[in-house]
């Protein structure tokens, strides 16, 4: 399945999460990872994420498709990431 | 169509953007917009997006699918958006 995760996370934990959601998904802006994942991954990364967020405080949507026929994606501005932030 | 907007916004900018994307969306997250639009509401969507931004700076992608039934959304933690933000 095609999955696109879009975070707002407090500063003092926001790496935590992207270094762990760099390991399954795709940066693609600076709050936003996509790709694709099985079932069993999608459930990793559900459970993994609830745990590193304050589900008090954060707010973190999954967007799940069943493949990304199904999506079309349009870019206005640049997609930079800047990587040196989470290394 | 459903579709689904996310965007990293420079401060100066993001207000005008948000201001504009509420009166076609719902906001759901702090940089995500969603909801239903035509063909011809999509377009004004880009268009005015693309003139409000900086293109060297910002960054927003536009998620469009057929509809809401080929997607399945999880939400963690709040989903708060702070509305005072921008009035």
């Amino acid at each position: 399945m095609y999955v696109i995760v879009v975070y707002d996370v407090n500063v003092d934990r926001v790496n935590k999460v992207r270094i762990f959601l760099k390991q399954y998904l795709n940066w693609v802006q600076n709050s936003v990872f996509e790709g694709e994942l099985t079932k069993v991954e999608l459930k990793i990364v559900e459970d993994r994420v609830k745990d590193l967020i304050d589900v008090a405080e954060d707010s973190v949507r999954i967007y799940i498709l069943r493949g990304d026929k199904f999506l079309r994606t349009i870019e206005l501005g640049t997609s930079k990431v800047e990587i040196s932030e989470i290394i």
